[in-house]
């Protein structure tokens, strides 16, 4: 394992998947749970492409399906790391379909995942650091504190009142 | 479908699973896309049960992994509407795990899904209200109110100042 | 593993299917070789409860397929151990599915099959005895050991005239 | 379909799989739910040939499974009609595994299913005759009346004293 | 392992498939690489009884798809040594649709594989020869060498020049 | 669709695939049968990126697997259009490995797909050309057509001595 900090665009992962019969729904749309997985799968790879270790799931922030995808669709999905902190790496998924015949991608999905580098029995170890390059690989690496405090109050681990950069939001 | 208000127990949907090799990343445990799947798949036909039509996941709200499942540990899921909407639900999934000799059950995983409503072109309908009954079922339905603020504010569909339940969390 | 007899109540499973396109036949129905896999799945499950220890399938008694089960339809499954003998379990597992708007769950399947519980090298162990409760669960009890010898008899283990329980049948 | 009797030859169908992890319990040897779904299409194979139309399981007889099937051993189905009533069909499934290093097969399981043969509406229809040829092909023939009474007498549709084929084994 | 000669007979592995919704393209046919698939698996088990040892896939010639295979057709698949080198065997596969009303095979694909035997650590071994017996078993084995000095020359191992067996073919 | 002449780099699909334990033989390496399988999908994606039609494998070329794949680790497939004939298409995949701590990336595999467009009904449609840009896509693009009179030979379709491409190698 490496401990020099990384970029996002050195953890780029990317997944390309048909939508087939068993992952619809019957309306002939892909099923939510069969995208939960996939971006699973894609988001680790990133964060193992970042830390170089085995890497579990620890949380999936909002995800949101805003549009149906067809059975038959090609879906692209790509990781990239927006943040590291002691153990833990938070990776955004970026889901696009592109039309038939003219190839045009859409975006249709954006999700947030949280991973653990662990050694062989479990435990949590310490990652690089990771230097956004890109205006918007900044953005995401700022607004990923706001986040990371807003779970914390959401699983009882920290006071509404110690989160410095979520109040800001409503004051 | 019936638009008679339901109450939470009559939503209640049972899944039981085991840990199957490929379910298992290489440390031998369940992998996180594996249990989102299987959680969504469960929190579905709860809203299915509240609804009586077609639903599809709308969002995921925080998830937590708190701790390793074991290849070949049983899985029991159970997912349960903890509020309905004018057209969506919001479906909570507690997740258990049971010792393997003493059959004693412990609770590893809480989700909260939500699901809308369509009809078969893939509109939003109306669903019934809920009523719920136990002080659980209360709690989750007052805080579901807060929990649809935070995701509107994260979609950018509200402004901060406007989360009138949110805000008094920092205040 | 604790010894001390349980009860069918203790033992229960349940698994709630959906029926997927790669689950049916070309009249999309549920095909038979799915059902028994679900069915077998569960079974070790409640078997297992009962006894805390690995379980491996011995035998499967008639299983009737009634009635067609349609691509989407919701497949609630719920097992059951009926009688406990030296180191094997019989289980029954009914089957319902549940009508699509109005939420009515019909009964359409019922299946019994056996179970050994085993020690790490596959050799049989002793397993704690079984107080039915119900009225049912009384008379599943019972006849259980009519099963039984025709199981016996059916694999040239017993003799017909030695089969007691069973001769009272036909005379 | 034609309607000229068959023989059973003229049914048989065979299929070789390999034992994957994901098939195998704890103790790495074959989960018998899967064998149970692997004899069903073989089984449904079988029936199809003797008839040209779609078929459904009906019933499957008692199954025992007598020793373990070990990862990555090599299992063989052969499925054959064993008679052909109005419109089902009872089908034996003999199962065996090969010794890796001597290639020598040794029989594991036997299991007797029935299936029906149905319309496009999913109703029975009428199946060609079944003419036995081998000894072995000629004493299935003959028992399989002896199952048929038996099956009907545990789903209460034959009384016991009706069952002249069965009567005689306990007389 | 045995290190006498083998028969092609010896080695035939048959498989029957049935087309599932999940194995079809988006025009209901049975898309190549499942079928890739299915072929790896009954050659590799072809190649194992020729030798009785672990074997690996070492490449694939050239397969033609010829005829769409349609969902819910019966796909039967049978493999057969064509010639062993020192470790490595080629593999023909024949692959046949039948008439689902009329039961008549079609012959729709022809491919060649070819698996090397490898002892526990990977490393190749040597198998037995093969001795053809029909006439289209030494039309095979006869080419076997054709094939075998064109793929050496495709991966560079082999000079045009020294192909003796294939430059005939053009002289 | 578009009928304007394409580059290599406007068909570019990739795929990552992490290996697990169903996917592996009993030497935990990944089975040849499931790489063809992926390769399959993504080389299938490049095609349809080029044509914007429903494609279907026409043929698999010479696929060599040179060093086994391990489980857990993760696979890269890129496809890549080589070169347009008249309604078919010969597609490229690049399979690498990477180092699961370095981070390296190896090659491990190379293979040659065609594919062919084709109408709702199945008949094959016209595509547009494929302008090569690099060195590598131009020296793939002329050797094609040397392939493509070798895949014609093989399937009796055109006779050697017509084969002036191929003469050139062995004179």
């Amino acid at each position: 394992m490496s401990h020099k900090s990384k970029t996002p665009s050195e953890t780029v992962a990317v997944s390309t998947e048909i939508v087939l019969p068993n992952d619809t729904n019957t309306l002939g749309n892909l099923m939510g749970g069969r995208l939960l997985h996939w971006m699973d799968i894609t988001a680790a790879i990133a964060a193992h492409r970042h830390c170089g270790r085995v890497v579990v799931t620890a949380s999936v922030n909002n995800v949101s399906f805003n549009q149906p995808i067809k059975l038959g669709e090609i879906v692209t999905l790509q990781a990239k790391v927006s943040r590291a902190f002691t153990s833990s790496m938070e990776v955004f998924i970026d889901v696009w379909i592109e039309n038939n015949t003219t190839g045009e991608k859409k975006k249709c999905n954006e999700a947030i995942y949280t991973f653990v580098a662990v050694d062989q029995l479990g435990n949590p170890i310490n990652v690089p650091a990771l230097t956004p390059e890109s205006e918007e690989e900044k953005q995401r690496f700022d607004s990923a504190l706001r986040r990371r405090q807003l779970a914390l109050i959401l699983t009882g681990k920290m006071k509404p009142e110690e989160a410095t950069e979520l109040k800001k939001l409503f004051m």
